[in-house]
C-alpha cells in the first residue's frame, strides 16, 4: 500500500495550478490513512482468533483484509456456484462464495456451516483432523455472524442420507474458510423467518410453540435482508421473466420498444394525483402514464409501440393493489378497422407470458409457493371475451344488480371473476365494450351507441389488471371529448395537436408489470413484488 | 348510431341513485351530439367532391366518415405493408394504408400518389379510364392534403424504368382511394425538407437553389412531423435494438432485470443536480441513477442484476451531449476478485453489440446514413484497455500536458481518441485506474496506492460514454469515503447501512442509452436520438 506508485506523475510534473494539487494530495494522505485503519482493523481480527495457539493451519482461514478485496490481483481460481453442486462433482475440490446462513457447533471439534447463493444451500461440514482442520479453524467457523460473506474449500462428498437442511444433496468437507464481509452479529430479520409460511407458522403454534412471524413493514425496512428469502429470490425472477417475455412476443409481432418522457408540463391524464415539481423554472409533473406519448409515437410513423418504465400516481392509496410508483408495460398500435385487433393481441400476448412463465420458471414458482401457497392460474387457450352488457347480466343472475353505465368496484370485479371461473373455467378474461362514462377522455366511442365506447377491461383472479381501448385519433373531436370530460384543452395543447398532421385509427393497453407477477402468483399484496415499494408512507429504503 | 341500443338497460331497472343516471344520461346525449357533428362534418366533405358531377364511381373514393373508423365491423379485409411491396406481386389487387406524402397533378385525368408507410414509399397511379377511374377521383386525389392518411387499392403493376420518388419499385394502378384522416394544410415542416442531407442543402446552393434547412428547435417542435422521416425512423429502430441486444446479452450471462425506484429521499449520489419534489408532504428527489438501489439489489443476493430506466438531471448543461432525462442501461455485479470481471462484461456486450446492429439494422443504418453520413465504428475483437496513466503519457508525448490526478475534459477525451485511433486502430476502448479524487465517494481505491481507483471510462469516438467500478462493499469505509467527499452521511444511511447484513465484492457502470446511438451513428445531438428530448429549456412536446 504505498503512495510512491513508480507510474504516479509527480506534482511538479504537471501545469495544473497549485491549489489543486495541494488539495489533493490532501485527499491521497487521508485515502491512505483511511485504508491503513480499515486494514489494520481487519488484521486484527484475524489477530484475535489465532492468538489462542500458534496455529499451523492459520493461512486456512480468517477474515480477509480489506486490501486483498480491493481488485489487488486475479489469481485465476475459479469458483462453483452453490445451486450447481451436486453428486458428479464427488471427490472433487470446490471453492464456493457465498452466505454464511447458519452455523453449528457439534462440539469443540466439529462444526456445520450451511452456506447459501442466491436461494440455494449446501451443508459444509468442519472436522478437526491434523493438517486439515484445526480447532482455531473450527472456532473462527463457528464464531461467524449470521448472513456474512464467506469463501470455502473444499471436497465435495456425498451423505449417506439426504440433507434436510440445505437445497443440495451434497456435503463440502472443508479445508480453508474466510470471512469476506462481515454481518453485524444481530440481524434485524432472520431469514429463515423471512422465508416461513403462514402454514409453518399455525402448525407450531398448534404445536405449543411461538415462531417469529415477520410482518410486512418490518420486511420493507430491512428490504435487502428479506430479498434474500427464497420466495422473494423467485419473484423478482419471475418478474424479470414476465417482462421479457411480454418484450420478445412485441418485437417479434413488429412492436418497437420506446422511451418517452417521464417529465412533463401540465398533467399527463388530467386529475389531482400528479406529483407536481418546479422544472428549471416552469411548472411540470411526472407522467401519471405514458399514454400521451406513445400515442404521438403512433402519430410520429413507428406503427406499432411498446415501453415499460415507470408510472406515477400520487394517490392516498392505501390498498393491496395501488402503489405511488410502478412499472408500466405500455402497449400502442394502429388498427385497421376494430378494437379486437388489440384484444387480440393481449390474448396472445398473455397466452404466451402465462405458458413460457410455467416452462421457465419452474423452480422460482416453486420456491414462491412455498412459503405463498398458491394455485396454477386456469387460462384458456383462447382467451375469453365477454361485453360490459354481459358481465352485468351474469352479475344480476347471480342477485347482485350493478349500475349498467358504471364501473365495477373491487367487489363486483371479484364477484365477476368467480362466476366466470364457474361458467367458463378461466382465470384470465377480457370485458369489453364499457360505458363512455367511465373511460377516459380520449376513449373512442361506439359507432353505434355513443353511450358505450371502443374498450376493455381484462382480469386475473378477478382483479383487474390492463385497461384499453381505441383512441380517438381526430383532432377536433378529441378535444371536445377532452372538454366534456373536464379537462382543459390548452394544458394537452401539444397532445391534441398531434393529431393535426394525419392520424391512423389506432389503440392499446396498459398493464402493471408488479400486478401481473403479484396476481400470476396469487399474492396479496402489491409491494410484494415491487423490490422497493413507495406507497403514500414509504419512500425508504 | 341509435341511442336505443337493445341490450342497453333502462336506468329504472338498476339501483344507481338517480343523480348519477341523469348525468350519464346528460353525458350520453352530449356524446351523441358530438359525434353527430363529426359524422356531418365528414359527409360534407365528400359531399363537396361529389357535387360537381354524379359520379358512377363515387362510392370508390372520398372522405370516410368517423362511424366507420369506430370499429363499426370486421371486414376481413387484409392489408399489405408498403414496405413489402415487390414485382413478385405483379397482377395482384392490393390494399394499402399510409400517408399521402407527396401528390401530383400530371393533368385533370391523370395524377401519380407517393403513398409512405414507416419510411417506405410506394408510387400510386390515377389515370382516367370508364368504369375504373374518373374525373372525381382524380380530382379528389389531388386535393389531399400532405400527410393524410389514405386507403389504396389497385393493381400492382411493374414500370418499365427504376421509379426515383419512391423506394419500392412497383406501382399500384389505383381504382379505389380513400382518407381515413386529413392532416392541415399547411404544415410547420415539410418531410421532404426534413429528410434533407446538408449535403444536398450546399449541392443545391452551389447550383444556385435554397433548399428550406429544417433546424433542431423547430423539428422539436413539431417532433411528430419530424420523426417520420426514414433517418428518424432508423434511429428509433436501432435504439430499440440495443437495448434488446443488451437485455439479451445480460439474461443470457446470468443477470436479472429490475426496476428501482425513481422518487428517493434524499438525493441519490449527493450534489445540487437533481429535481426536488414534495411526496406526500416529506422532501423528496428524483433518482439521478439507479447506483445505490442496484447495489441494494446485490446486497439483496440477486448476484448480477441490470436496469433499463429514465435518470433525471436538473443541471444546466447545455452541450450536444447532455440531457435532463435520459435512458439509463445500468449493470451492477457480484466480483470474485478484480474489477477486471467487470471490464471484461463490458468488452465482450459492446463487442456483441456492434456485430449485431451491423448485422440486424443494415437499412436502418442506411437510412440514417444518407441523412447524416457517417464512418462504420472501428473497434476491435477483443477491446484495447489503456490505463490513465498510459492515456495521460499518449497525450503528453503528442504535446498534451493534463493533470494526471486530474480528470479529461472534453477536449482531452477527443484528442486522446484521436492517438488512440492512431495508434491502436480503434475508436471503442477503456480507460481505467483513474484517480481517486475524480470519482465517486462509493469508488474502491486502489490497493497498491490509494491516489488510484478501481474505475474506468469507456470512449466511443473519442466521447465517453460508460463510467464504471468496483464499489465499497464495507459499511464503515463506505460511510468514511462519503465523509470525505462532502456528504452528509445521515442522508445516505439506508444505502449505507444495507452493507451492514454483510455484501460482497461488486462492481458496475452505467451507460446512457441514446449516447450509444448518438455515438455509433456519429451524430452531432443527443437531441436526435431521444424521442421528446429534455433539456433546460425544453419539457415539451
Amino acid at each position: 500500500m504505498s503512495s510512491d506508485a513508480p507510474n504516479q506523475p509527480k506534482p511538479e510534473e504537471d501545469g495544473v495550478n497549485v491549489d489543486a494539487t495541494q488539495s489533493k494530495k490532501a485527499a491521497k494522505k487521508e485515502a491512505a490513512k483511511q485504508q491503513k485503519r480499515a486494514a489494520a482493523a481487519a488484521a486484527a481480527a484475524v489477530t484475535a482468533i489465532s492468538l489462542d495457539a500458534p496455529d499451523p493451519l492459520a493461512a486456512h482461514y480468517g477474515d480477509i483484509p480489506l486490501e486483498d478485496l480491493q481488485s489487488k490481483s486475479v489469481t485465476g481460481r475459479e469458483w462453483t456456484e452453490v445451486g450447481s453442486l451436486a453428486e458428479g462433482l464427488e471427490g472433487r475440490t470446490v471453492l464456493v462464495r457465498g452466505r454464511a446462513q447458519t452455523v453449528r457447533a457439534v462440539s469443540k471439534k466439529m462444526a456445520f456451516l450451511i452456506v447459501r447463493e442466491k436461494g440455494f444451500t449446501v451443508q459444509c461440514v468442519l472436522s478437526v483432523s491434523p493438517d486439515v482442520v484445526s480447532l482455531g479453524m473450527v472456532k473462527f467457523t463457528t464464531g461467524l455472524s449470521r448472513e456474512s460473506y464467506v469463501d470455502v474449500e473444499g471436497t465435495v462428498s456425498v451423505p449417506n442420507s439426504p440433507i434436510k437442511g440445505a437445497s443440495q444433496q451434497v456435503e463440502i468437507q472443508v479445508r480453508k474458510v474466510y470471512c469476506i464481509s462481515k454481518a453485524v452479529p444481530a440481524l434485524p430479520i432472520n431469514i429463515e423467518d423471512a422465508a416461513r409460511s403462514e402454514l409453518e407458522i399455525d402448525k407450531a403454534l398448534q404445536a405449543g410453540e411461538q415462531l417469529v412471524r415477520v410482518n410486512q413493514d418490518t420486511r420493507l425496512n430491512f428490504r435487502v435482508l428479506d430479498l434474500r428469502t427464497p420466495s422473494n429470490q423467485g419473484i423478482f425472477r419471475v418478474q424479470c421473466q414476465v417482462e421479457n417475455i411480454f418484450r420478445q412476443f412485441l418485437l417479434s409481432e413488429g412492436f418497437v420498444g420506446i422511451h418517452t418522457p417521464k417529465l412533463i408540463a401540465g398533467s399527463s391524464e388530467g386529475g389531482s394525483a400528479v406529483f407536481r415539481l418546479d422544472y428549471k423554472g416552469q411548472p411540470a409533473c411526472l407522467a401519471q402514464s405514458p399514454q400521451l406519448h406513445k400515442q404521438m409515437a403512433i402519430c410520429g410513423d413507428f406503427g406499432r409501440v411498446f415501453e415499460v418504465g415507470p408510472v406515477f400516481r400520487a394517490e392516498d392509496s392505501f390498498t393491496h393493489r395501488h402503489l405511488c410508483e410502478f412499472t408500466g408495460l405500455d402497449v400502442e398500435m394502429e388498427i385497421k378497422e376494430h378494437y379486437s385487433e388489440v384484444m387480440d393481441i393481449v390474448d396472445r400476448l398473455f397466452v404466451e407470458l402465462f405458458d413460457r412463465l410455467n416452462e421457465r420458471c419452474q423452480k422460482e414458482l416453486e420456491a414462491i409457493g412455498k412459503q405463498y401457497p398458491f394455485e396454477p392460474l386456469k387460462y384458456l387457450r383462447k382467451t375469453l371475451r365477454l361485453t360490459f352488457q354481459e358481465g352485468v347480466q351474469l352479475l344480476k343472475e347471480a342477485g347482485i344488480e350493478i349500475d349498467p353505465l358504471g364501473d365495477l368496484n373491487t367487489e363486483s370485479e371479484r364477484k365477476l371473476g368467480q362466476l366466470v371461473l364457474e361458467k367458463y373455467g378461466t382465470e384470465f378474461y377480457i370485458l369489453h365494450h364499457y360505458p363512455l362514462a367511465v373511460r377516459p377522455f380520449y376513449t373512442m366511442p361506439c359507432s353505434d351507441d355513443p353511450t358505450y365506447s371502443n374498450s376493455f377491461d381484462v382480469f386475473i383472479r378477478g382483479e383487474e389488471i390492463i385497461s384499453g381501448a381505441q383512441r380517438v385519433h381526430l383532432p377536433d373531436f378529441l378535444a371536445t371529448r377532452a372538454e366534456a370530460c373536464g379537462i382543459d384543452v390548452k394544458t394537452i395543447s401539444t397532445y391534441v395537436d398531434s393529431f393535426r398532421y394525419g392520424a391512423p385509427p389506432h389503440g392499446g393497453f396498459g398493464v402493471g408489470l408488479e400486478r401481473v407477477v403479484m396476481l400470476f402468483c396469487a399474492l396479496n399484496n402489491i409491494r410484494k413484488t415491487s423490490l422497493f415499494p413507495r406507497d403514500p408512507l414509504r419512500i425508504a429504503p
